[in-house]
């Protein structure tokens, strides 16, 4: 949870208490008694599929620099998920990409995150490193590098997603991804 | 999006600006640099099934007082998409339920919301009305109160799984709602 010292409404001084009628702590204005809630976010994000390869980004930002993964970040406010995803591999690949349905939902409480993973065709195959990315590429499923890739549910939802596809089944799935350690 | 006029971390006035290096406006505070990111909330929801009725709160707060809803409500921090659904249904309706795959997905862009539908089944069929509900009920689909749901998502899904029932197949699915004006 993000520490919050001050009142965003008034300036003052807030304290971590329970509200009347709530169960859980929130960080409560002390003068003017507002509320700051913390809520999870969603990450949105998209395999980009041209042909039988799919478009990777290297990440040229913390946390893991240097590391591959689907184009995926933070939801923003007024958009869909659908235009998160396609907005996101947009902005880390600019590529343009057609979004099918919902592929995996990963929770990953420990962070409070929710990802949502969505199925993409790439429209005209083009693509290039945004300024989040080093470089940008199609993989085969051969050639994936599973050792280099940013996260576990990276690994977790291209795992099932190069099994869905050898049985020919893109199955939509809800998954958790737990903590590497503890 | 929410007005913060003063940063959470040093309690100087903030600024709605564009950060270097991204592409929207935040609230930017003037001193320290503390950028104040604002995403979609979820909201996880559930239909709890017994037999061949489902369990319907009557919502005693606003916004919808006195309309009817499942329950549903936003997920917190260092929880799971499902946990949350069946702590709302546990909260509104002093039910237990076992939450079963996730049915629906529901984009509402205009308020910056996510619902995630799941189908649930009561564990022991008890339940009665918590502290956000005037009653809760359990409903045969032609007792459903249509014109007295609180909010156009739960018409959607509901008229969906009703449908889904009929055919005998729940086919996951995510769409969007609009606003009902303009």
């Amino acid at each position: 949870m993000l520490t919050i010292n001050y009142c965003t409404q008034c300036g003052e001084l807030v304290e971590l208490r329970v509200p009347s009628g709530d169960n859980l702590p929130r960080h409560v204005c002390a003068s003017c008694e507002f509320i700051h809630y913390q809520n999870p976010k969603i990450v949105a994000g998209c395999i980009p599929e041209w042909g039988d390869r799919i478009l990777l980004c290297k990440r040229a930002i913390e946390p893991r620099s240097g590391l591959w993964t689907i184009p995926a970040g933070f939801m923003e406010n007024l958009e869909t998920v659908e235009q998160a995803a396609a907005r996101e591999t947009d902005e880390e690949a600019c590529a343009k990409v057609i979004i099918d349905g919902l592929y995996g939902v990963y929770n990953i409480p420990h962070i409070s995150q929710v990802y949502m993973v969505f199925r993409g065709q790439l429209v005209d195959g083009k693509f290039s490193p945004g300024p989040e990315s080093l470089e940008t590429r199609l993989y085969s499923e051969e050639e994936i590098p599973w050792e280099e890739l940013a996260f576990p549910v990276i690994v977790n939802s291209l795992k099932r997603y190069f099994n869905d596809r050898r049985r020919g089944v893109f199955e939509p799935h809800i998954d958790i991804i737990k903590p590497l350690r503890g």
